[in-house]
């Protein structure tokens, strides 16, 4: 019996992801709700593990199946150890990229068939869909320039993945994950919310957190207002 | 188009499966014929380290669910990197471990359902289906008693693992996976042989060499006898 809430962030690199989902787990505990942030992929003992195979490809590179697959492995553990138990604990929990990721970047941008990546994410997931999945759309050149900035180089990310190889293919790639996102939120309008992330993280924060009000008393059945 | 010849053995820890793919992949070089020899998990750089986190498990341990997808990937992998370029050489694949283990094992051993496990077989080897597999059939306390005496305490086998958990639950188990590789040869007849392996080494190696001569001799069009 799930009984907590469940938020998902997804979006490109640099769209303010991992920054606004920290942001949203403090206020959560500053408002005095019992909150829990977890990211994909890693977030168990495996799943970290599966994360380091996953960005740092040797030279025979990385099947897409696999790859897959990979993705696929560490959501069951997060889903199993972490997001489940939680939610089932009435937390809320903010996971910072889940399966919209893998039928985004897989699906629409590798061009593996919808059908396994379905089956895939219904084999990790078991049911647990998020109650509130915030996209947060940003220009690819936007994101791009935020991720540079942010990036450490420890991590090979997508989207410097496919921009060292090709600049031509690295933007159609990220144009088709894009389309993608999109395409998800129209076919899930009421648990997807696109968010303009063009802009500074503040007025994101701000529309998010109206969002999440709006919901949260839906939920819970009463009225809550987080204070920024 | 698949040239070559793809051998897989199975079979328990200490059914000799390991030392007979070493010895087979030798006899075959040492009468001129072009093999290769590979394992799973593992064979490929993603595939050792997915080995390691199957063995490796730490205190959250890992999910059945999560173990699949990674036998999956590690499998995905080694039929991409090594295993179909190789028959696509012409070259003869020999392969310690393949699907049928996860049918054993994940499906009969674990319970996970059997269009789960057939699902990912199906997505991992994308029609690569061995000539020949020799299931070496040990019985479970000659198996464990020569896998105690190989081990070396590095890697926590499956057999190992459900031992130390509970004695009679570890033994259920095997019986379990062993009903089931007799379940998979009997569904697969003009694949799969039965090898009585609770006998020496040299008597399990002659017969399959005579099974091996046989089927090669049928798939070449040509007389082949490998001299021991």
């Amino acid at each position: 019996m799930k009984t907590g809430f469940f938020i998902t962030l997804e979006g490109f690199e640099g769209s303010g992801k991992t920054t606004l989902a920290r942001k949203l787990h403090h206020l959560f505990l500053k408002n005095g709700l019992n909150a829990m942030l977890t990211k994909e992929p890693g977030g168990t003992q495996a799943g970290d593990k599966i994360r380091k195979i996953l960005l740092e490809r040797g030279n025979e590179g990385l099947g897409y199946k696999a790859e897959l697959l990979l993705f696929t492995a560490s959501r069951a553990e997060n889903v199993r150890i972490n997001i489940k138990p939680a939610l089932e604990k009435g937390i809320i929990v903010i996971c910072d990229r889940y399966f919209d990721s893998t039928t985004a970047y897989q699906g629409f941008g590798r061009g593996i068939d919808m059908g396994i990546i379905d089956y895939l994410n219904g084999l990790a997931v078991e049911g647990v869909i998020p109650d509130l999945t915030l996209f947060l759309d940003v220009d690819p050149d936007i994101g791009l320039k935020r991720a540079t900035i942010l990036s450490n180089n420890t991590e090979l990310r997508f989207e410097d993945e496919f921009m060292q190889k090709k600049e031509v293919d690295g933007k159609l790639f990220l144009e088709r994950v894009r389309d993608g996102y999109h395409q998800i939120a129209r076919q899930n309008p009421e648990r997807i919310k696109v968010i303009d992330a063009n802009r500074d993280i503040p007025l994101i924060l701000k529309d998010i957190v109206s969002i999440i009000n709006t919901q949260l008393s839906q939920k819970f059945k009463k009225e809550i207002t987080l204070e920024l």
